[in-house]
This record gives structure tokens, sequence and C-alpha cells, in this order.
């Protein structure tokens, strides 16, 4: 049987709760509802800023890429800022907030898990570490210092 | 302006190409591509096994899990074993996969960013290590060990 969570505190015995709304995996999906939202966030980490980039490299309709990057920004992933090219109108670019940036690990995560297992070739493309070379990929850490597995896990109440 | 990845080899310039289909990120979005399926995961990982349970705490209706529950099978995310309770009807359980275990560290991902950002009081449940009680997170880390951010990331083409 593969390994799950324990559920401790108020969370055990399980059947005496349901996640419900206050459920911030359920939220963070809802927010980043669509396959667009997630290729915008993608080209936005690969340092897309301007509109008719992130058009081109998402391949996405100017509406479709409008729509999107406007419920990013009132969600606060992305920032507008003022720019002007020498010789050119004033315009807006795109960039990552605190907030869009933080999702970085989801992002990684989701290209991990689809390199392995949704490709024939592990991917595409990988993230290697800059200073030396190897292949970079998410691991769970606790603050103390130690990785942890599924099975060395408890969910606990927050409150 | 905040980091954004570095790309090497022939992903340089970001100008000549494309991420287009064979995107590992979008493939794994695209078979998400539910939050009915996320829920259905969320409620795996928290050790549900039969229908009636999915359905319960996923706050789905059968119809909507029963589908979602067979995609998932379809993908082999999940997987199902026939079982038996004493005096009851011979009856199947869903149980996760290596494949569907592995998207554990997107769920975590998720969770995480929903506490710190989706929540005023840092979300209602969080994740301990059970050894030693320390709140666990994911860690972007490199085969050789080092820990490292966004900053320190080069995107390298595969093949």
């Amino acid at each position: 049987m593969t390994a799950t969570l324990r559920m401790t505190g108020r969370l055990d015995p399980r059947d005496g709760w349901t996640a419900g709304a206050s459920c911030t995996i359920a939220k963070s999906v809802e927010l980043l509802s669509t396959r667009s939202a997630f290729l915008l966030m993608r080209e936005a980490f690969y340092g897309a800023t301007r509109f008719e980039e992130f058009v081109r490299r998402a391949e996405l309709t100017d509406a479709t890429a409008s729509a999107r990057l406007h419920e990013l920004v009132e969600h606060g992933l992305l920032e507008l800022e003022p720019y002007q090219e020498p010789g050119e109108r004033a315009r807006n670019r795109y960039r990552l907030t605190e907030k869009g940036a933080d999702l970085f690990p989801v992002i990684v995560s989701l290209m991990q898990w689809g390199n392995r297992w949704l490709s024939d070739t592990g991917g595409p493309a990988e993230l290697l570490h800059r200073g030396c070379g190897a292949a970079v990929s998410t691991q769970l850490r606790c603050e103390h210092g130690h990785d942890v597995e599924l099975a060395d896990l408890d969910l606990a109440p927050t409150t």
C-alpha cells in the first residue's frame, strides 16, 4: 500500500471533517484555474515581460492572453510597470511580484513530474544549478533540515 | 526586477523558440485539468480509498467523482484494487500508483503557496515532520546537494 499522510490533533479521525472551502490547495487551484494561466506564469519565469511576447510564446490569442494577464495582475501574481524604449510610445510591461515568484515550486514540480511521467525523453528541457551544473528538483524538507518523505509527514491543524 | 531563469544552449536566445506541445508543464496541467482532479488527488494523499469517501470528502457529486476517478485511473495516477469486507459484497478501492504518489510535491507546493498567500491565518492545516515536529516545505536542490534559488537556475535543453 502506498503511504499516505497521517492525521493528527483534531484532524484525526479523518471521518470527522472535510477540507471544504478553507482548503488552500483548492484555493490555489481555483486561482490558477486555467491552462493559459499556467502557460503565462511559465513564460514570466522564462523572462517574458511584453504582451506580444506572452502571446507569441504561450501560443495564445490576444483576447485570451489579455483576459488572463489581467486576472494575474488582479490576483497580484504579476504587476504592470510603465516603460518606454527610445523613439517608441510609453507602454506597460509585466513582471513577477513576490507572490507570483513564490509560485515557482509549483511550476518546477509540474515540470519535474511531466518530465518523468509524460515524456519518453525526460522532457525537452531541464533545470540545472548554474554553480555546479547538476540537475535541480524539489525536495521536501523540514525547518530543522531533515529530508522527509510522504510517509514521514503529519497533517496538523494550525489553529 | 524579479529574477527569472537563464536560458542556455539552444534555448538561448529565448526569441528563437517556443515551448509548444512538448512542454511538460503544459502536459501536466492538461492532465490535471480540473479542480475536481486536484481535490480527488488531495483526498488520496489524505488516505481515501473508497468511492463514497472521495465523494463525501471532496464534496463532489457522484457523477463528477465517478468520471474524474475513471480518468485518474486511465492516466495511471490511481489504480483499482478489489477488496471485500466480511459479510459485504466484493468491491473496488482506489490507491495511489507510483506515478500518482510522485505528484505529492505539486500538491505540497500548492498548499504551501495557498497557506502563505491566500489565507489570513496561514491555512487550516500544515505538514509537520513526524520525527521532529518541524514544519515541512518544498526546497529546490541540485543533485550535488546545494540549495538553489530561482536566480541560480539555468534552463537547459535535454537533447
